[in-house]
């Protein structure tokens, strides 16, 4: 099941050391202008060389089209896109052919398939969210012209959390995708150490979507909070989903829970959003507001206990190029599943 | 899209004042038997009968079966089930035409659809789970045939969680599905007491999934941890979902992260489970765990500020028969759509 | 697979002597005015007892819904409906229970399905084609509003064709759907002929959809006419289907096939339409024109070789009450699955 | 919705003088190896190279997978591929950029999208079928190694039809895929002398399909007979599906249309196969035997009346490199999508 959504539609492919990754979108609106920098701009956010902390693995990743855009502008036909692995060097993976890493998904893929393509990671590799982010990158062109604009960034690595009020620092050209000057030195610092230790940190992202009118969503199964979990949950390393008041919720009392409606200007406004911008799976029209907790990256250069494929107990320590903590990474990916999560929530309504 | 599943599918149907809640299984295999006693059981749990801060409503929830089952088993065509809505008072919600509650769906279905049958809620009450409560237990026999259990709990309410070692109370006895007997009590007085503030109070329910095999699931958009958090935000009032090391997983190093894997007697397993049974998105063989909070029941007998659809302020007082805590309740709801999602995953892998 | 449509959604139940068929419609747009009269009209028009050499079971048929409509009005959501099963004779069938009748899915369901409902054919009856027909009549309600309009008439009964100018007999109070009051009477002259020989006789059915706007359908595998042939495979007893010039087609040269456009008051016109409305799978905005082709009746009362599921041979000789000729009755039946696949076509535009 | 198949799901996408066409296909099961020289084969039989009557355009078409097989075996990840489109000749279309071709899709696609890339008639072109060429090529191995085999070929030009009994011409190196000399002599000559006259003709393909088990199929919407007439009517000219008796059991009697049930050496045979394979939308074991019609190829060197797109008549007169007759390189499609369709109804049967 390699598809997301169900009118716009994105359909991936891709192994992190086969010949490319890539995708098929198919119910992409006819006329829409494509802005192919952009795209460019935001795989750039993705890769790991503006990033700390990050694998040295660099992919100039440039993207080819080679259908459903004519004189720059959308056909409404199929838009099928890839971008070729060029610096592979499957060599660092040879050994590790018939280990299974722990936190990685090497055991789970041979008891799936029976066969796997160990270079990588393969499919089970972050790398395959390239596709996600160019097809997010041209959901995003089309929201943008209906007025919907999405914000992402890191509010949380280790233990420490942005404070509620950030300095304003810019988020894209952050290293860390952090909206705080002081928060980001800390973690700089956070992260310089695990990575002199061979060990690496989890974090979390914040994501909030403003401009979509109320009325959008789907009753009982396809919720606007059921399709953005689903696709956040789609992201490598995701452990968790909240929107609105989130995990919280199961501690709070309804006198404070709820938000009370009320009329400014003529236009229905919520007094607070604790709802985070959904009621019974329907946007309310306020920012739709949710966090996502990703896990520490499984590659550690420190010695780890496992077993081979034939059933052998292994002590393994990993070599290669790994980031120390994949929220900054994830946030070009969060941001690009929640455009394809509104898109086509958008275009179910009709 | 009322449609949960992609093998193994169930379409719902109902208004909560309407003439019936229902639902089609289409993908079910032929020839399993089915025990309808334990299918009423099961709603018997998801009714607000045996449960302490309860409605008052009390259908009797008989479901009758139209179609798929022949001679106690089933015919691979789809299964369809219905329960008539019986004990309706709707002229209690007579007064409510109008007006759009806060923390309901009132106000969102009305911009969605233009029109909506507001008495008891419509399709956005909590009482449409009926439908999946009856497939998910038709999903279980199945599943319990192929060596798979599931178990769920409320593990918080308020700000009380269960302690990590519970005394053993019997979940399906304690009217607040609560494995430890010290905690219940505690969460009786709190609910108690809310009740007489006219307030209500989250919660969270915590399942575990085992005996699902290793290589179940799907690599990037169906993994196993996206459906179950799709499934998981389809029930009303949920706000959070997490697996394995959840929420807690943006704090961790990976260091403390991974679990080690080894051989016992010749087979794999894990020396930990902070993965929650799933790497990739696809089953370890370990026991999947999840945990979902849910949000304090909407309806207040408190006053609250809120307009009308005329776009009039008004201030609402709420009576009528209502949940102080909905996670009791949620407790079968959750273990329905873990089956669903699990007996999904299996038939997918084919 | 017991769904029909990608936006507009038919799930159909039940089997023939079961406790009822049904279905469920998801994706029925909001705040559309039901005409229940309508609807039963339709499924008098599907059963036996206006039909000349139809069967003498007489079902009721009286629609029951169970959601999605309030006040007569749609309400975006499923729209739940079902007929019971009344004038059950499971008993002409108890003989029947192990022998394998010809030209039957007797065979073939138990290859299937290792079990099935052998009373009255279980799923694989023509009964079931009562939810298409609710279904497909309110589809109608919807594309009438449109200004779309659906003509069916049966156009060929064993050799006997229907002229190309036919006398204008009124279609749907003719005893076999006969445009022709000459024809009609050669007509239930062969079928009286053939009922005394205890044999079965095929026909053909002709359909015109009028007012669906040019540009209507999809571009590769959801092409207008690849969704009406599959509808039309899926009514029982049907062996082929052609739209404009059809199986002629094959026959044809380009110079007498193309269809010349012209402008006629400013408006795009075609000089003929041997087209049959669609190209490239998209509708050219004239009349969409095609037709379908069953079998005799499989259940004769001549007698006839078979086999038990035991792999005994046996000789049958089929009692019971059964159709002669399947085409007038389908009549209704082609229309509603026209109609299905009209309102899912335009609705896919959006 | 470029997509065919629930299971072995084929997602097509590329217009005729776009950078390639090419497809993904998700769901093929893991472990299967792929002759490469097969796949490029069935493109050869679908090029005009070695087809009388055929179009000059000579596309080398060799496919580049991007994904999905490893070690020349399938992973059971998404299998991308695509052929870029060399011997492109835009400038022919140059001219008809601003006209509506009749018998052409360019009509219908400006009124569906809007836009349209009118170079080689874009997506409308037949030219799209290599998609489904390769995919069918993959899914046939597939087959093969389950003892399923396929054969198609032409049996009408016009209005000449094969005898009952050819001479067993061998149909892939026959110019005309045709399996009688004799026939295949009278073929050349008639499209020798229409293609003087500058027009063109149509004919059809029969296809059987041996090796199927009993018991594949679903009982509703998606009956054997139904995805494969969708699968044929999806093919560019297709007018018309008919399986087993086909449109002549319109005037059937039903004494001889049944096929009868025996036993022969313990196993289960029909004495007949006028079921064409299927019974109640399940395989009978029997050979899958239908027929499709295609109309005569639109692009004529003879002059027509039509229209521009700003709705001024024009006579056009089409230059350019057209087939006369469609039929032979058809074949090869028609083979292609009932392999498609037979792997996907036998993945759904699991």
């Amino acid at each position: 099941m390699n598809t997301f959504g169900h009118i716009f539609r994105l359909t991936t492919f891709g192994e992190s050391h086969g010949p490319a990754i890539g995708g098929v979108i198919d119910g992409c609106p006819a006329g829409i202008r494509i802005d192919f920098k952009a795209i460019q701009h935001r795989l750039a956010l993705r890769s790991p060389q503006n990033v700390a902390g990050a694998t040295k693995r660099t992919e100039a990743d440039r993207v080819e089209f080679l259908s459903g855009i004519y004189e720059g502008k959308t056909l409404g036909t199929p838009i099928a896109f890839f971008v070729r692995n060029k610096d592979v060097r499957s060599e660092d993976y040879a050994e590790l052919q018939h280990i299974y890493r722990p936190g990685h998904a090497d055991y789970t893929y041979d008891m799936r398939y029976g066969i796997r393509d160990h270079r990588g990671g393969g499919r089970a590799s972050a790398r395959t969210t390239v596709a996600q982010v160019v097809a997010g990158a041209i959901a995003e062109q089309f929201l943008q012209a209906m007025g919907v604009t999405i914000e992402a960034y890191v509010d949380q690595i280790g233990p420490i959390l942005i404070p509620d009020q950030t300095d304003g620092n810019d988020v894209d050209s952050s290293p860390l995708r952090c909206p705080d000057k002081f928060t980001e030195a800390l973690w700089l610092d956070l992260i310089e150490q695990l990575r002199e230790e061979g060990d690496t940190i989890g974090g979390a992202v914040r994501c909030s979507i403003k401009g979509v009118p109320a009325g959008v969503g789907e009753p009982i199964f396809n919720k606007v909070q059921a399709q953005l979990a689903s696709a956040m949950m789609s992201i490598p390393a995701a452990k968790g989903f909240e929107y609105g008041l989130g995990m919280a919720a199961a501690a709070a009392q309804g006198s404070e829970s709820n938000d009370e409606m009320l009329i400014r200007k003529g236009k229905v406004k919520f007094n607070t959003n604790r709802a985070g911008g959904i009621l019974g799976g329907i946007t309310t029209g306020e920012s739709i507001d949710f966090r996502v907790a990703f896990k520490p990256v499984s590659s550690l250069s420190q010695p780890q206990r496992t077993i081979t494929d034939s059933k052998q107990p292994i002590a393994l320590q990993i070599s290669g190029r790994h980031d120390v903590c994949v929220a900054p990474r994830a946030v070009a990916v969060v941001r690009a599943m929640a455009a394809l999560t509104l898109i086509d929530q958008l275009l179910c309504k009709n």
